[in-house]
């Protein structure tokens, strides 16, 4: 199937909301066989690896969908047509009410591929300044910063138990422990 | 806000599939002001790490939600009541060949808490055997093993871009060169 795209037969929208859009794929394998696909349709999201120092970002907020609070790296959705640079941005002046002068691209990836086109592209921010921000209006956020050692045993024993976050820091800490040429 | 939720003022149901349903919730902050949560339920769902000595096992297969083959862990999604253990070893079984005789249950974590109620449990499956099984009709897999560090080298150049995945080859890579006391 090297490659091979299932072939969609058709296609129905089923719901359109404020963030998300979901529609029903009927698609034909190459066996011939035919299935169903369900497919959360997102405009794209960000989150951001800000260090201060030996320090990086969190935010603790009410996620309704874990009915839970969950500790976090700061993140936001991409507003239509905004470019992800611009979106991190964004978010992390309103979460942590911080700027960066140095900002990195890291690793793009799929948070749930298997139902959700959500793409999700994770920045390293660097040289923080802080700046008067308001977070924003429809989300309570509590900000805290941990060191790496804090957030990777954060990781081990349960408190963060967010896929981006989990992804964000431990790719940060390889990156640091065997940093490679550029 | 520490721990404290957005109270539901009502909740609507807006889809019903066949492995996702949509809920759309009326929320009232702490600060009084109301917002709206567009919430994916999802049944939960596993991932595998089943080392065979050096190599983990890993799948390609069309995700018609990134409109591309994703090179993944083996994963699935619980049946209704189902344990993720049970569905692990189905899922391992199914679409890696293998059965394991040793089972660790490692972190859970939320897909995308922002908008999924997906909670995904990984699973280190090793002391591998070969079982004769038949790969599920509606998806088409391409079966690959890989050593860790072509694990992590397929994070670095982009080639595995899979959250569930990248957590769990991350957090592989951190216990075994950092083993903790049980």
């Amino acid at each position: 199937m090297r490659g091979m795209p299932e072939r969609t037969l058709s296609s129905r929208r089923a719901f359109t909301g404020r963030l998300l859009s979901l529609r029903v794929d009927e698609v034909e394998l190459e066996s011939g066989r035919r299935a169903t696909r369900e497919v959360v349709e997102h405009p794209g999201a960000v989150a951001i690896l800000a260090m201060d120092g030996e320090r990086i970002a969190a935010v603790r907020q009410w996620r309704q969908a874990a009915s839970s609070a969950l500790l976090e790296i700061p993140a936001g959705t991409c507003e239509t047509g905004e470019s992800p640079i611009v979106t991190a941005q964004r978010e992390l002046a309103e979460e942590c009410g911080v700027t960066a002068a140095r900002w990195e691209a890291g690793p793009a990836f799929y948070t749930a591929p298997g139902f959700s086109t959500e793409l999700l592209t994770l920045f390293l921010a660097t040289d923080l300044s802080p700046v008067d921000s308001r977070p924003p209006e429809d989300e309570a956020l509590e900000r805290s910063w941990l060191t790496l050692p804090e957030a990777l045993a954060a990781i081990d024993d349960g408190t963060i138990r967010d896929a981006k976050s989990m992804v964000g820091i431990l790719w940060l800490e390889r990156r640091l422990s065997a940093p490679r040429s550029a």
